[in-house]
């Protein structure tokens, strides 16, 4: 079984190991990460190999394991003592699993993470049934919870995903697809586990319902700002350096808001541009340069920043009725980190 | 919305509308069925209209419902008088369409139930998609009825599920598969899903453990046997009656009971005709029909379908320990017919 990496490790690999900008958060849930991170590999387990040969192929390639960190830290500032936030942070990462495998399928991914995708190694039909494997074994875990309230926010959550996800396939090479449509994609494919990930924490600790909403609000700001900047790093020069594949969403033409904003900024021939590369799919050598020209011209790429910083700082004031001293201070503390952390990492 | 077909009205399709071997399950859960079929079309709904288009095109292609019908008929003879098993009933066949889908992608299978699959009408990526949908929406239905009973019994049937699936994968095409192996495939992949339908009859009446286990040792053997039956249809002349493609898993490889009789029963000759069309992929013109020719030589669909009724028989004898008379002896005698169906409809 390959080493799970913690969020700090992963930063180290990455080189910039001078920064540490969720020192904080690695401080506070490093004890647990390294529970649910033992956990997720007792839980990936299964008779029948390939299961977590691929799992593991994909959960030992480094996610930042942000969505479970969530969950931990928000148990930790509602004050929790108990380990029920461990299971569902696996639940939660699982999940999240589960949607990259049937992402990579849908996408037709050949990398992911800076290596060959799980289907690209082990072929789509084997991705589609360990995806559903981990979907089952989450819902074991929230099951083994047995907490009802768990099992509706992550249920909900689910369906939203899978809804927001046909919605996105819907809008693939629609160039005309403006930043509402666009936004309610990431809203559902995205933001929504970030939200109930954030969310569990004041669950589990029986906090009152108010502190649940201002988590859940927290945890869906940061993943729209989160999803903002994943998609402005597709057009950026630092894609190598994160070790993805350049263009990834240019080549498989999907509507993202650095294009929405560079085809409605753009004069005649740039929009002809836009449709002949992403909506009709013909592109050839040298679009890709261009593409990141006209982002450059019309400041598509600094305009996605300036969008997610929006979302970070409604993200930030959610958290505003917590306290700032004290235990509960720390942890709201690192909280605040991963919404600079997640913005921040487009520099 | 294209209507939705229960048991009965499924047969009279098929023109054997003279016998009715469902009558009696058909009188019993009539009414219950119908109001499943209204659960699904209002459940399977969303904004995002692919989806109720995509999966109303699979539920409504006419499945036998006979998973659903099993939680209803169960339900009956546990004398339960609620109207939680309507809803558990329409989960179970969210689970199985989801399954179905995710299938079609796997087997790329061209043909379902005598029309185009729905990966062929709509693409793999919207059947993974709406498969995670159902999934999840059938999780959603599970919470809503609150039972932690249910939730177990449901999400572990799914974890097995996707392991027999990922178990089959490996199969496809090794021909030297032996008859257990084959039998854990089909446990996992079909019959868990049986015993689960048929368990839930007796957790919402809150019957006692021995008449939960035996409804669902009763699923599980008439899952086999069901199984064993639809595998051996894959060859026989009946299949275009049924609208199946014929000689789907011939096609894909797909190592079945006939195949492994027919080749462990075979000269060296034979077996080399099996490895090179099942294991080497390598086919041409009239492979199929010596293969049909093969399986008659040997008596392996014959010997098939005497395996279905040993399993069969199980499922007959698991509810021994229920009476023969009154209420609960109409649902058992029900319930006893859906196992010579299974077995029946081979003729």
């Amino acid at each position: 079984m390959a080493k799970i990496l913690t969020i700090g490790a992963q930063r180290q690999q990455t080189g910039r190991a001078d920064e540490e900008p969720l020192d904080r958060l690695n401080a506070l849930i490093g004890e647990d990460m390294r529970r649910v991170n033992a956990l997720i590999i007792e839980r990936m387990d299964s008779q029948v190999e390939l299961i977590p040969q691929l799992a593991g192929y994909l959960i030992a390639a480094g996610g930042k394991r942000l969505r479970p960190a969530l969950t931990l830290a928000a148990a930790k500032l509602c004050g929790y003592q108990g380990d029920r936030h461990t299971g569902l942070a696996c639940a939660i990462e699982f999940l999240h699993t589960a949607t990259l495998l049937h992402d990579d399928v849908v996408d037709e991914s050949a990398m992911r993470r800076g290596q060959d995708s799980a289907n690209t190694v082990w072929g789509n039909t084997a991705s589609v049934l360990v995806g559903d494997f981990l979907f089952s074994r989450a819902f074991q875990l929230m099951t083994a919870d047995g907490d009802l309230r768990v099992l509706k926010i992550l249920s909900d959550a689910s369906a939203v995903i899978a809804e927001g996800e046909v919605l996105q396939l819907l809008t693939t090479n629609e160039i005309e697809t403006g930043e509402d449509a666009y936004l309610d994609v990431i809203r559902s494919k995205t933001a929504v586990l970030f939200a109930a990930a954030a969310e569990l924490g004041a669950v589990v600790a029986d906090r009152p319902k108010v502190e649940a909403e201002a988590l859940s609000s927290f945890g869906l700001n940061l993943g729209i700002a989160f999803q903002l900047v994943d998609d402005m790093l597709d057009y950026s020069a630092q894609q190598a350096d994160l070790g993805k594949t350049v263009g990834d969403d240019f080549r498989e033409g999907k509507i993202t808001l650095p294009v929405i904003l560079a085809f409605r900024r753009g004069n005649a021939d740039e929009r002809s541009f836009w449709r002949r590369t992403m909506q009709d799919q013909e592109q050839k050598d040298g679009d890709l340069e261009a593409a990141f020209a006209l982002m450059h011209k019309h400041k598509a790429l600094d305009d996605t920043i300036a969008r997610a910083r929006h979302y970070g700082a409604i993200a930030k004031d959610a958290l505003g009725l917590f306290p700032d001293t004290g235990a509960e201070g720390e942890a709201k503390a690192a909280l605040l980190d991963t919404v600079d952390f997640s913005i921040d990492r487009a520099f």
